[in-house]
């Protein structure tokens, strides 16, 4: 390509709405246009990336065994009713009502169409294992969009969900899936980490998450430097404590801790380690009737570590706890507790609550405690002497870095991440939603055991910018830059000798299959090569006059800090080796 | 590809909705599926082509110095707005509410946004000319969509945007895209025709429309086969009369022509060629006040011959009805002509009404037409002696089989066409509504003229099929089938030969970069190749055990009524020459 033929437009400042790095370079490097709120145009520049990146996960898809489909973006809202989605999924589904009145939604994802697809295509165990990708639009309407590609409403995923005839079966095509992942992730040239995810209602450790690893990741991605343990946060499992509880050794003593509402605050005040103190949750659960009034509710308080943060999905999931819970109202404390937040403690209660203990309280003694008194903490508080045992212990906390591995094979160590594809077995929660059932070998209807796998298309070039850039720009792995290759000819209006060494390079390296682009704007140095640096192209040759009297061009890798010279002749060749094309 | 990793899915019967022959053979052969009226999902068969479509359109178009870019499916209705379209288009285009009560509308085309991307990033006359595409999702709320494909509400269109700094240049950049619209099309296989098309208010010629030609298309395409005029129907030009206006030789006489309101009822009761009546339509225009009150109407009496019909194009563009016209009202027509519809005609009018004759109809003499009265005709009637010369003489008509050609060189035929491809100069009809300017050479901004390139990339593949199919199936040209050759062997489970001969040709058309697929599905010989057929792949190698005792393979071409008998070791070089690859 030469860039005379094509469309480069860069900018010096970021736009005003720009938080992130990839937003603004995206914006700056022209690879980018906002026609909303998150809503982009891709120009031709950004569309490079974007092809580059559906043609690797195409290719790894297709040798997966996935078929690739198409299905609409506006799709009919019956669909979405037959599983409760179309009501249950809130606002981030765009609805639409046709000129006769129908309602239709613009597709976040595809589970129902597919899954209407697989109940009138796939009708026998005969044609199963089956696998439908797509590469296509989607739409949710976030409330707040923003980062500009890495929360969007309008963005292109690959989607692909897998039929199988019963659990281990669909479990094999999960694990295919996960593989191809594993693989397109490595041809992406991104440093990246697949993690384990909650999978929900379904159990199991069938769901993974490729995190893409950029310090300004939303995700805290936890894993074990000495062995291959790797989780989100929401999964992570702590280690049990290891040690029994020590016996007592102070008496318990109500302290003033006038002002003092935070563990923090008062573990400052009593010049005593945060983990010595314990902090109080108070969670409700309800009982509801047919009609779903509440006709009675359940205190619960849970007790962690000062230094430890409460995990919703491990609270979720306890007996008790795994009806659905809710934070208690400031009445409920109020009646149970007798103070407001800030002082709350498990010793001295107006009513009973039950009372859950994180395993690391469990095993604690001489803790603090709020009083239940504004302004007052209870120190040396120990289980057994000053109160009963708890009513459960469990996992309730976030793992914090340092935190001994679950495999027992080192300290957990946090980073960030950016979530770019998440594979997930579904079971039969579709194909039961859907009454979707092929004919068994035992010659009975069967539901479809499914899987589902997403890949983030326009999202990984900014997670991918997010982990790879400098003060001048991006960086882009060779896979998926706009452009491998830019040939940067100093005054070649001027010059026939410049001219005459930029067309043969780049003839030579067109012919070699080389991704490469031509400058021949005719802008001067400092401006071009400003350009490419911002748009991020990995490989820069440069030729001009004075290099070509010695024979000689400069390359210069997007990394490097100054340029090699090289003999013009063995240009091409050093670029074929690097690019092992 | 191997069938057995596929997805080969064909129906014995086309659906109950299926009216023409591509909606049937697209469905029975697994190319598409329906999901709601007029959206369809793309299965892996019927994607394959789209994906060929769509990588000639590619090419092609950035061979012309096109760049590629992908606008937003969903659009903000305030750019709508800037144009009027968002009232203009009526329900045809689909508006959604977001989240925050703001309008948008899924794209029906783009023109608006990358107006918009113009305004911002062309800037100064040395960014033009520019040409902008994409290929991407389209939907219009069609009233009744039907035909399958060819007539759907969600579609993938190619639309290409030119910019140029002044009408010469923006009609070189029309003539390109119109010579790399004759190469895609060229490259499609298809046989079509490209015809001169009405381009609305902006006048010139710069109007073509691309026309799959198929006995069953929707549009009258006119074309002189003794030259190179091609025109739609609506757009055709007659040629003016030749000869003068016969002197008068018949007497004005009142006929009785009870019950014959039409005029071949007319010349079928007298005898008399249908070209020697004149059937009269009554047209109406109205002035408006400054509120869009009528406040005078004016009715037109339009004269054509009774084997004539009228061109709404043409006389929507003649004086004083070119402000935008109607059919007259039943009352009108009373109060000025004293009767009903049949019977009318320009002689003893109740009150005056403007005459305008087609070309032909001011050449006539003795002519017969309604005598406003019922059940009564007037023959004999002539131009000056009977009545005033009309008010105005123009084109009026659409152009019949046999007219000879405008350019004078030959007679004109007509035939069928399905309409998928259009180049239109725009000029500056979206540029002066977005006030999207450039600054020109003298410094001043000016207006960018404009130009729109469209090809319907799912509506292609319905047109092929209209133009190629028999009845066993769909017949691909090579270039846009799902695969060019499928390889049927004939009990692969039972012969190791069979097996050895299909997996080799197979390997050796791969390499060669043939796009074949090796049915191993199993199936009997009768289904497989009734699948086949049906589907369409051009070219068949049947290998059999019977067959490779004598060293024999048989190759059959999809329009060949029998097989060929070729030795195996030359198949594929065969194939090779036949496909030149």
């Amino acid at each position: 390509m030469k860039a005379s033929q094509f469309f480069v437009s860069t900018l010096k400042e970021a736009p005003a709405d720009a938080e992130v790095v990839s937003h603004k370079l995206m914006t700056r490097a022209g690879l980018i246009k906002k026609l909303g709120a998150g809503i982009y145009t891709y120009m031709p520049m950004g569309l490079r990336v974007i092809r580059k990146v559906e043609a690797i996960v195409r290719e790894e898809m297709n040798r997966a065994g996935a078929v690739e489909c198409t299905m609409p973006v506006v799709q009919p809202g019956e669909l979405w009713q037959e599983t409760g989605r179309f009501e249950k999924m809130g606002p981030e589904l765009l609805r639409i009502r046709d000129r006769h009145g129908r309602d239709f939604v613009v597709q976040p994802t595809s589970e129902e169409v597919i899954t209407d697809i697989a109940r009138q295509e796939l009708r026998s165990y005969k044609q199963l294992p089956r696998n439908f990708y797509q590469i296509q639009t989607k739409f949710r309407d976030e409330r707040r969009p923003r980062f500009g590609l890495m929360r969007g409403r309008e963005f292109t995923m690959k989607d692909a969900y897998s039929f199988d005839r019963n659990p281990e079966a669909a479990k094999a095509s999960y694990q295919v899936m996960a593989q191809a992942y594993r693989r397109i992730f490595d041809r992406f040239g991104l440093t990246y980490r697949a993690v384990a995810a909650d999978s929900g209602a379904i159990g199991g450790d069938l769901s993974e998450e490729f995190q893409v690893i950029a310090a300004t990741g939303e995700d805290a991605i936890v894993y074990c430097p000495a062995s291959d343990y790797a989780a989100n946060m929401e999964k992570a499992e702590s280690a049990p404590p290891t040690g029994p509880r020590p016996a007592p050794a102070q008496a318990q003593t109500l302290t003033p801790t006038p002002g003092k509402a935070t563990c923090a605050d008062v573990a400052a005040l009593l010049g005593v380690p945060l983990a010595s103190t314990v902090k109080s949750l108070v969670l409700a659960t309800d009982t509801l009737d047919e009609d779903g009034n509440v006709t009675a509710s359940q205190v619960w308080l849970l007790l962690l570590r000062g230094d430890h943060d409460m995990n919703e999905v491990k609270v979720s999931k306890l007996p008790g706890l795994d009806v659905g819970f809710r934070f208690a109202t400031l009445a409920e404390i109020q009646s149970h507790f007798g103070t407001e937040p800030g002082y709350l403690g498990p010793l001295g209660l107006l009513q009973p609550v039950k009372v859950v203990a994180d395993r690391e309280v469990a095993v604690m003694a001489d803790w603090i405690c709020g009083a239940n008194r504004k302004d007052y903490h209870i120190t040396g508080v120990n289980w057994g002497r000053d109160l009963p045992e708890p009513d459960l212990v469990a996992d309730l906390r976030n793992v914090v870095a340092g935190d001994p591995s679950p495999d027992g094979k080192g300290a957990l160590a946090i980073e960030r991440g950016i979530e770019v594809g998440h594979v997930f077995y579904l079971g039969t929660k579709y194909s039961k939603a859907m009454n979707a059932t092929f004919l068994a070998e035992d010659g009975k209807p069967a539901f479809f055991e499914m899987g589902c796998y997403g890949i983030g298309i326009t999202r990984l070039p900014a997670a991918a910018i997010e982990q790879n850039h400098d003060e001048r720009g991006i960086i882009w792995p060779d896979a998926i830059a706009p452009f491998t290759v830019v040939i940067c000819p100093i005054g070649m209006d001027r010059s026939e000798a410049v001219k005459a060494a930029a067309g043969q390079l780049y003839a030579e390296l067109l012919a070699a299959g080389v991704d490469v682009i031509l400058d021949d704007r005719g802008e001067r140095p400092g401006a071009m090569f400003a350009d490419w640096e911002l748009i991020g192209v990995p490989h820069r040759v440069t030729i001009g006059d004075k290099g070509l009297k010695d024979g000689k061009v400069e390359y210069q890798h997007r990394r490097d800090s100054a340029a090699t010279a090289v003999d013009v002749s063995q240009m091409a060749d050093l670029l074929r080796s690097k690019l092992a094309v």
